[in-house]
């Protein structure tokens, strides 16, 4: 089967490549044609950045996000509202989130869910660095934006329960029929939340308005 | 839109990343975030394979295909057939005709096909040295194996009337109703054509014997 490949160096890297999560082989081999037919300076380059990337990148002293400097960005802004904290697995929703413009307080990213089906417990988690946060440093709201998933769901719990000592009030980002869905097609669980926790309906406009 | 990356570094991965086919930025940012959750070592081989292989690489100078030495393999091997020549756009058709188990003769990898929209001509292709290889190498079959487009047909037509002056026969492979087609469903361009270029009963079976 290996053999196929009329070059080790060639074979080599479809290897790394098909190593990347939703690369199959014939994609890799795609990707390894097209770097070899760009010049050396991209291809080093492309290399270089990779390497760079791994061996500076910081993580965020306060919230954990990836950035470039000790403190990131959101929490060295003192406009942020340093009274809420809204809780995140990854840096991909703290990217969604500052995409929607309606949050102005800072984060925590957890680094992954509690999922003991790939051995990840709180432990490997950065729960016990967001009970000292918010210990310590006169936090009033702690939003929880997990996954609506059963690990999501595990984590939250766990949340709550390590907050409970603290005065913050600790909150879960609404969960409901999407807008733009029909009612009809909606599935009956969201369909039964967003009817448990229906809003009152002056209230309900007050954040779309950007 | 671009200070949306929390990180100079990982923006950098994510649009070296961006650049290859077929990868938007989600999937480059979620390539990205895998290689940040790797070792170090992991990622420096990645970069390093890479960066060999676009140095380190040879093209065979005989048939112009992906090695490792000046000659690959396939040419290297005296129990090829050296009278006849497939001609192929790619490594991958290589690869592809080889997995067939079917042909048994040398290759000759053009880099391409002609084609005018995307600015490629006859002069970036290695059809000059296919011309010589015919004239010199006692060749006496040539078996055209290009994609059934019509940038593939042009090629066609332009090699054929390049070889005209030499002794070799030139042939194409054959183009009708894929085996597991149901000739209901068969487009009529490929199903005309299947009629046209008939096989007697006798030798249509001879191939599939390996």
């Amino acid at each position: 089967m290996n053999h196929q490949y009329p070059s080790i160096l060639l074979e080599n890297a479809v290897n790394e490549f098909a190593k990347l999560p939703g690369i199959g082989r014939k994609t890799a081999l795609r990707l390894v044609l097209h770097l070899l037919r760009q010049d050396k300076e991209m291809v080093d380059n492309f290399a270089q950045t990779i390497v760079k990337l791994r061996h500076d990148i910081h993580y965020c002293s306060c919230c954990h996000n990836i950035c470039d400097k000790d403190i990131c960005d959101i929490c060295a802004n003192p406009q942020r509202d340093r009274s809420m904290i809204c809780v995140v697995e990854s840096i991909q929703e703290v990217m969604a989130i500052e995409r929607t413009g309606q949050f102005k307080g800072l984060y925590h990213v957890l680094g992954g869910i509690i999922s003991p089906i790939d051995g990840i417990g709180p432990s490997d988690l950065e729960i016990a660095s967001l009970e000292e946060r918010v210990k310590n440093d006169g936090v009033q709201e702690v939003i929880l934006a997990l996954s609506a998933t059963m690990e999501g769901d595990t984590t939250n719990f766990y949340i709550y329960r390590k907050l409970q000592p603290y005065a913050a009030n600790v909150s879960i980002i609404a969960r409901g029929v999407s807008i733009g869905d029909e009612i009809e097609y909606a599935d009956e669980i969201t369909l039964g939340r967003s009817i448990l926790n229906r809003t009152p309906f002056n209230e309900s406009y007050k954040l779309i308005s950007k």
